[in-house]
């Protein structure tokens, strides 16, 4: 039996199209700097949180953490000059900013033992934050360029605790709104083909992988 | 205006349910033990791993690699004797076996400089496999417990990348297959709740947090 080629996802707001039939919101997240600044309901913030609370992680040990700050917080100011400056300034226009922080420490552990996968455990549910907001219509926005010691001491990181990134979310504004440089770069990034990321069976070769007659393949 | 309760999501396959109302998706993801030990169409897996390539990463470096066998490939048996006998037990009737490793250094950088999120940002890569599995009607478990220096060797590895995790993917089966320990744990596991998650305006601090005359808080 032959199979129908999966139809191609073509996203009308962004370039970006699959070579396999993805869920759409694969495609739809995306990392815009141009937010509405406008504040978003505390309910949907906490919406996108619970949808971290349920990613997987070794043992179940769950080792992030979220500290937030809303647009509306008397902290918002001294949340956003954690950022770097060149994030700051697209970062004022979102709703909220979410600290994200996780667990070096295999909890209970004496003496504290090391949790290895902390960092990729909550690598996932920053995926889950990101996916969840985008469902809802908002956009979720990491940062790598935060200043972490300032972060450390103003928000009362543990020492045990390692900070990952910080994440801008809120709703998709008019690119209009930034400076020019960041407006010409304001597009969906595109990916690597998959041919370069997938090997089969060991690192670097393909030949590994099953190709049945009754598939169509999309390399 | 008073909003109304967010419905309860209640999945009937599991005992989870959310304060919030997130996607479905992330209620039903979870990691079984149960497969049905049949193969799965290689246009399905390729769709998992193109939900992956989608994943955010700092500069849009994408870290994340794949190496994976098919359980109707000749190189299956040797992919087993990667994990510990523990999960080569029950990932035995999985359909295939997908072992991420994450590149810790920037591509092209001369001298070689680090990465710092690869394994953050790669966990991102395997959150969207696992919720594109769920969405698809598969399941895919993570697996810590692998042998590391043997994958390195046998699946030529280079040493500048990671191997992070081994993930179990096929179809849910009958846990009445599962030796009698396993099918005892074969549940859904829980979540600590989001007050134990999230802070404001400080880590352990709540007070923080914006609540609003015109919005229920589920806490």
């Amino acid at each position: 039996m032959k199979k129908a080629n999966p139809a191609q996802i073509q996203n009308t707001a962004t370039p970006r199209s699959s070579q396999y039939p993805i869920d759409e919101v694969f495609l739809t997240r995306w990392s815009t700097r141009a937010f509405d600044a406008q504040p978003m309901p505390t309910v949907d913030l906490k919406t996108l949180l619970e949808a971290a609370r349920w990613a997987p992680s070794a043992y179940n040990v769950q080792p992030w953490r979220f500290i937030v700050t809303q647009r509306e917080s008397i902290h918002w100011q001294a949340a956003l000059d954690l950022l770097d400056p060149f994030n700051a300034d697209w970062a004022q226009n979102a709703s909220a900013l979410i600290f994200l922080i996780s667990d070096t420490q295999i909890p209970s552990s004496e003496p504290p033992e090391l949790f290895p996968s902390h960092s990729f455990d909550t690598g996932s549910a920053w995926a889950h934050i990101a996916l969840q907001a985008a469902k809802m219509g908002y956009q979720a926005h990491a940062m790598a360029g935060i200043f972490h010691e300032k972060i450390r001491q103003q928000l009362r990181v543990p020492k045990s605790f390692n900070i990952e990134i910080a994440i801008a979310v809120g709703t998709p504004g008019d690119p209009q709104m930034l400076s020019p440089a960041l407006r010409e770069r304001e597009a969906p990034s595109q990916r690597l083909p998959l041919s370069e990321l997938v090997f089969s069976p060991v690192f670097g070769h393909t030949e590994g992988l099953v190709h049945r007659q009754d598939e169509e393949d999309h390399p």
